[in-house]
Parts: structure tokens; C-alpha cells; sequence
């Protein structure tokens, strides 16, 4: 789910040219499965938003820019991927401020702290001092599961740095699995209550 | 602040080949007054961010990717400008949801209501159900002045549509003239705690 180094970026739809042409056939895989939570992740925001549950939205990758060819109708014929300063997920629940970054892992056995960007965790810790429900959610391909796991634990772990990833067994020891679904493809919202009880 | 249509997109950072190049000037020119509005907004959050009184994110401009040139290390060289499907900002103060879409007219005396999308209204609707905080700031670059306007007065003004515009009277009558100063451009939360006082 990160971007530049062959996985593809966010903006680039499924099924688009550039999804389908790009030679790192392995990364791409990767990137494609990280991809495939993502879409779950914005089925289940859908899902609520329908239901009135809450209100979730998945901010677009930042571009900067810099050629437009108006001749043909705006067709922007120079860009660049910038990197996202914050996390992808933002919304409303109750009145109530969430903000939550998602990622995916092929590995076992962890998640290479690699993923998360400083500035994600410098973006969280302001939330967390705004009072704001700040989390993770965490999704292991190979396991065919994704835990919920609150930003504070996350970020304590990232600034011991006690090692290089986070592994499987300890996202079951902080967070919680989130049950999976058919429309509802992960009900994470229910843990936002477990984690963050409104008062 | 719109595209397309000539007017320079927000992705577009200002000073940059796009910005200059274009040939609609007297949109540019508008568009340019629409950019200022949005830096003074964007220095205002960033002044909020440090002292830590709220923390306010922009969202980019939504973009779709079609092409990319990885010859030459992930140059975008085809995408198109995707329409918001939001408002501008969002964020968080003291643990609540705030959302708000900044707006900028050169007319003195109304803004247009083409200027507000109906999946905008659409969308602060949808805050307003969650209990959300949610707003326009209306800046009237002739007078050199910006209005918070709580978004309920809006949308009950869009749906009903005596007319196709705001008056600039109607801003005075149902928002708030918000005070402005150096560093911090526009000082709009203390109108947030006067229309939507914490419980």
C-alpha cells in the first residue's frame, strides 16, 4: 500500500492501465493485496455510512500538479505521488472524532514497522492530544484476519522500538480481531467502542 | 476553487508551470483569490496545529492515476481531476468532529450557490446526522472580509433556493464575521465555540 518503489499508489484504480502494465509482477501482488483490504475497508465505511452508523472517509492520495493539457479537456500530463502527511481514514461516530491509518501485511509472522510513516505517528499522537479515537487496523493476508489495535499501543511500541516490526502474537495481545462479514466485509466499529467507551 | 472549467485546481501548487501557464486569466485570476483564501485557511490550521488547539487536515484533490512513468522514477504522465466527493477539511477539536468547505467569491454582493456542490450538501448533511460540527467559511474578497455560516442555515438555503445565490446581507444575518490578523489569518474557532457550544 506504499508508494514509490513499484507497489501501487492508492490513487490508481483496480483494473486501470496502470494497475495492469507495471512490470514488478511480485510487489505488485502485494500491493494488490493490500489494495484488497483497502476496498474492504471502504465496503464496511460504505456499509455504515448507509446505515447512519457512522461517517468515514478515505482521504485521496496527495499529487502535486504540474502539467495540464487543456487542449484535450484537462488531462493532467505531469504528476507526482507526494507523500500522504497524515493517515488514510478520517470520520465522524456520535459527535466523536476517529482517524485510523490500515495496512496489510503478506508476512506471518509481522508487520515490518517500515509501513508507518513518522509523520503518521506524529499525525496520531496530536489526535490522541485532541482527545480525538485514534487506532490501526492491521490485516494479515496469510491469516485472513485484521486486528484492531489502538494508536496508543502502537506508538509506545514504535518509540521503544523494542524490534524492527510488530509481531502477530503481540497484535493479539493489544488489539482485538474484527469480525468479518459478507456486506459488512469488518466490523471494527464495535471495538472503537470496546477501546474508547464514550462517556 | 473549482475545476474543471479553467479555474486552477487545488492540487496545483501555486508558482508552478500549471499555475502560470494557463491562458483563462481572468479565471485565474479569480482562481488565484480563491488559492489565496485557502493558504490564509491552511496557516490558520497550521497555526492551531502548533499551539494545539485543534488539529485541521486538508483533503487533496482526488485524482485519477492512469499512467506512470517508472523510466523516470513514478512520473504521472497521464490522470484526470476527480470532482470531491466532501468538503475540504476536516478535524478535530477537543475530542469533536468538525467539517468544513472555505469558499471564495469576488462578487460584493452574494456567492453563487453553483459554487457548492450538491454532493457537498449531501455530505454536511450526513456530519450534522453523526453530530458533527459542520460549517463554510465565505470569503467576499471585495470587502476583504470572511463569514462562518453554521452549514444547517446553508443547506436550508440550498434546498429551499429563493435564489441562486447567497446575498452577502443573508452571510451578516446568519454567520459571523471572522476576526483576522497576522499569523493567524482567520481566528474561526472561537465561532465554533459560539454556534456550537460544547456540552
Amino acid at each position: 500500500m506504499n508508494y514509490p518503489g513499484g507497489i501501487v499508489p492508492k490513487g490508481a484504480k483496480e483494473g486501470n492501465e496502470f494497475a495492469r502494465k507495471s512490470k514488478k509482477g511480485a510487489k505488485i501482488a502485494a500491493g494488490n493485496r493490500g489494495m484488497e483490504f483497502e476496498s474492504d475497508i471502504n465496503k464496511s465505511n460504505e456499509y455504515y455510512k448507509e446505515k447512519g452508523l457512522c461517517l468515514v472517509t478515505k482521504r485521496p492520495t496527495p499529487i502535486n500538479v504540474v502539467k495540464v493539457d487543456y487542449t484535450r479537456g484537462a488531462i493532467i500530463t505531469q504528476a507526482y505521488f507526494e507523500t500522504q502527511s497524515t493517515t488514510d481514514y478520517n470520520g465522524v461516530y456520535g459527535g466523536r472524532y476517529l482517524d485510523f491509518e490500515a495496512k496489510s501485511t503478506v508476512s506471518k509472522t509481522s508487520l515490518s514497522l517500515s509501513n508507518i510513516k513518522p509523520q503518521q505517528i506524529d499525525h496520531l499522537e496530536r489526535v490522541l492530544e485532541q482527545k480525538g479515537i485514534a487506532f490501526f487496523l492491521i490485516h494479515f493476508s496469510a491469516h485472513d484476519e485484521a486486528y484492531f489495535v489502538p494508536a496508543g499501543e502502537i506508538i509506545a511500541f514504535y518509540k521503544e522500538k523494542p524490534r524492527a516490526s510488530l509481531p502477530y502474537s503481540w497484535m493479539k495481545e493489544h488489539g482485538k480481531l474484527i469480525k468479518q462479514g459478507y456486506r459488512l466485509r469488518y466490523d471494527y466499529l464495535p471495538l472503537v467502542d470496546f477501546f474508547f467507551p464514550a462517556k
